[in-house]
């Protein structure tokens, strides 16, 4: 990964950082590199993340789903243990043969549609829950289970759990009998994709492992004290200082359908990350070019509270199907003999100028191309990315007490407790409009 | 469509509302009603869009698509031109035996897949574009019909075509005897869902146009000048209030997977019309329960600049297969016997009143059912909404001025023209850390 930071500079962009705003914010990264150095030489909880790479161990990933050859993964969790899964599958699976999809929702229109396309007896299930108790993926998991049962098919006979050390998906592990892997000590879910948590699609998919985490380990060798020397933390750096000036929001912008989850996933790591003591960058999915016919008048013309962060493989593949005709219409003819990546990399920096002509500060971070050991590094380097924004901006980054709230609540009006927060949801104010 | 507003005044959330403001408020709808009636009246080029359930023919739409059988449908467009489309299908058609596919990008690898996959011979192109101009769009349909001859299979036997009245598209159709569609006349593309442009996909899926239409003129009829008697006003102005207060981001979180594409053709409509003049709200897509797992820590604990809003039918359909068994699991007892539908409904009331209890304005949207009828007027109600808001902020609500230089710039870099702009993005100012 490399990160271009020439758009964001005063120079160019309005709010945006000077030769001297970048030396001072360099002394503050080294200062931030010290202490991520530190919890990370201590396994300290969230920063242990950083070393999951040199952690993770895929031979006993390979052995958890070695036997299996399914049509179909289903991922049954939510938000980190769900994301990471996601982002890894979309980037890299999309020429296997083995199709990944998450269960992440308790809709039960989508739940009972998804059950009734898959291919149950093809379909293996990784149930994915650190606490083993999160409501919405226990309730979906029981309901697959079911599913299962009643189309004659032996749920224990392909389903792999991730768990913690204990709680009811551990023994439910235990007393089926089910390949059972951990998750990942001291790391939150958000960041756990290059582990157990994210990997075990990935492997059943034929995602190459190794590669993978060989992109998160150079990513980890390079961390270095200043952000002249190191992409994660140029990046990093960057956002947080365009966000004290003003740029509130991080509108993460891929320039390429199979990094549109990455997207995603980078919204939850900032979102939850950073999100807390009334600040943190509210990060918002887009894709390119897409969303120029949707968002961009709004990133050009708009409050300048915005940064716009591209994300681009420098590399695309092409072939025959996807070079645009020759065509005797003359309004068309510049397209003809183009190949759609041509077009798509000239849209990518006709956008990313028109932002740089209007004063919007924008950051171009580029990959060799999609493949495992690239996505490996950028979803490392946008961890520690995360991790030094944390530091910089004097948060915990690795907790998210915020949530708590509705869970408890959610609990209560299920009957599942007594929690005050239920009766709060029963006063609501109304004032309806009809 | 009704909207609650209650968690909008100021008594529980800041910013927010107090009664006196409401009351200032509705007069400033009052006469944004008349400029809009007015406009509707005269048929002016974008208020004209608030005529379209009058105005369109489904009779037309369906002789265009009568004794087509397809697999799949493929709307070949981008934005505007596909973003009602593929909410409409989303939406309504999960149960139909035919697939709907949006080729809204110009990514080689993706389109290389999408073509891979699809059963050609059983698949309708819907190509859409105004000017029959649009690089992507016609860039995507050329890719399209070249794969489509190389499979031997005849493009002009299943392509239906709905462009403007004259240029490349609508030259094509009369040479190739398509059926041919005129796109909506004085209408922006985001605001076409219920014009041909939306509903030519919806109709091969089956989905009732009737009924679709129906609910866009119920919304129509209960247009009224003042917030108090029209929920789309209501949501508007309330926004817009906001917005001027300081909530600068408005979070779309439907609470039903269906309506995730909803929350994605909302940003275009809210990005395109209102960010413009250094304003705007900035509109994120989220999604309930998932996003509870991701941004909710966000929203409860970052910034006090976000509105979030929230939409739900206040019935989902249940089965025996979305109800969640009884377990012997003490930690899990409380879901067993729950309908999901249940417990999505719990997580969305528990985080409705733990923004509430945070003091962070939220707004409630509610339709009856995910059915034709209630969605036809939600997409209605909405954009009559955003029509208001861009009246309440004196913008010009249906252009999109800043989306034009990285046109000029892609067509000039592609070698379609000597513009300008070309030239300004070969100069970028750099700054590569790596």
């Amino acid at each position: 990964m490399n990160v271009d930071i020439g758009n964001a500079l005063g120079s160019v962009a309005d709010p945006g950082l000077s030769r001297t705003d970048l030396d001072e914010l360099d002394e503050r990264v080294a200062d931030a590199h010290d202490r991520i150095a530190r919890g990370r030489a201590d396994g300290e909880f969230g920063y242990a993340a950083l070393n999951l790479p040199e952690r993770a161990d895929p031979d006993e990933i390979r052995r958890a789903v070695d036997g299996f050859d399914p049509a179909a993964v289903l991922t049954v969790g939510i938000g980190g243990s769900a994301l990471g899964a996601v982002t890894l599958t979309r980037a890299l699976g999309g020429d296997s043969p083995v199709d990944h999809y998450a269960l992440d929702n308790v809709d039960p229109t989508h739940t009972e549609r998804l059950l009734a396309d898959l291919p149950l007896e093809e379909t293996v299930v990784h149930a994915v829950s650190r606490s083993g108790t999160t409501a919405e993926t226990l309730a979906n998991f029981l309901v697959v289970r079911e599913a299962m049962e009643s189309a004659g098919v032996d749920w224990t006979d392909r389903t792999v759990v991730t768990t913690g050390e204990a709680g009811p998906l551990r023994a439910l592990a235990d007393r089926h009998d089910l390949p059972a892997l951990d998750t990942p000590a001291g790391v939150p879910g958000r960041f756990s994709a290059l582990s157990t948590v994210g990997l075990v699609p990935a492997a059943l998919q034929g995602v190459d492992l190794d590669a993978l985490l060989a992109g998160g380990q150079a990513a980890a060798d390079a961390l270095a004290g200043s952000l002249y020397d190191c992409p994660a933390y140029a990046y990093g750096a960057v956002s947080q200082a365009l966000d004290e000036r003003g740029a509130t929001t991080n509108a993460v912008m891929p320039y390429a359908e199979s990094l549109e989850a990455f997207a995603e996933w980078f919204a939850q790591l900032w979102a939850e990350s950073l999100g807390k003591d009334g600040g943190g960058q509210t990060p918002v999915r887009a894709l390119g070019a897409t969303d120029q016919h949707s968002q961009l008048q709004l990133y050009r013309a708009g409050r300048r509270d915005k940064l716009v962060t591209f994300v681009r493989p420098r590399e695309r593949p092409s072939s025959d199907v996807t070079t645009v005709p020759e065509t005797d219409v003359e309004a068309l003819s510049y397209l003809g003999g183009r190949d759609l990546g041509t077009v798509l990399d000239a849209e990518f920096e006709a956008t990313e100028a028109s932002l740089a002509a209007a004063g919007r500060p924008n950051v171009r971070v580029e990959i060799p191309r999609v493949d495992a050991e690239s996505v490996g590094r950028l979803l490392y380097d946008m961890e520690a990315a995360c991790v030094l924004s944390g530091e910089l901006a004097g948060v915990e980054t690795f907790d998210q007490p915020a949530v708590e709230w509705a869970k408890n609540a959610t609990r209560g009006l299920l009957g599942g407790s007594d929690a005050e927060e239920a009766d709060a949801v029963r006063q609501k104010t109304e004032l309806v409009v009809d």
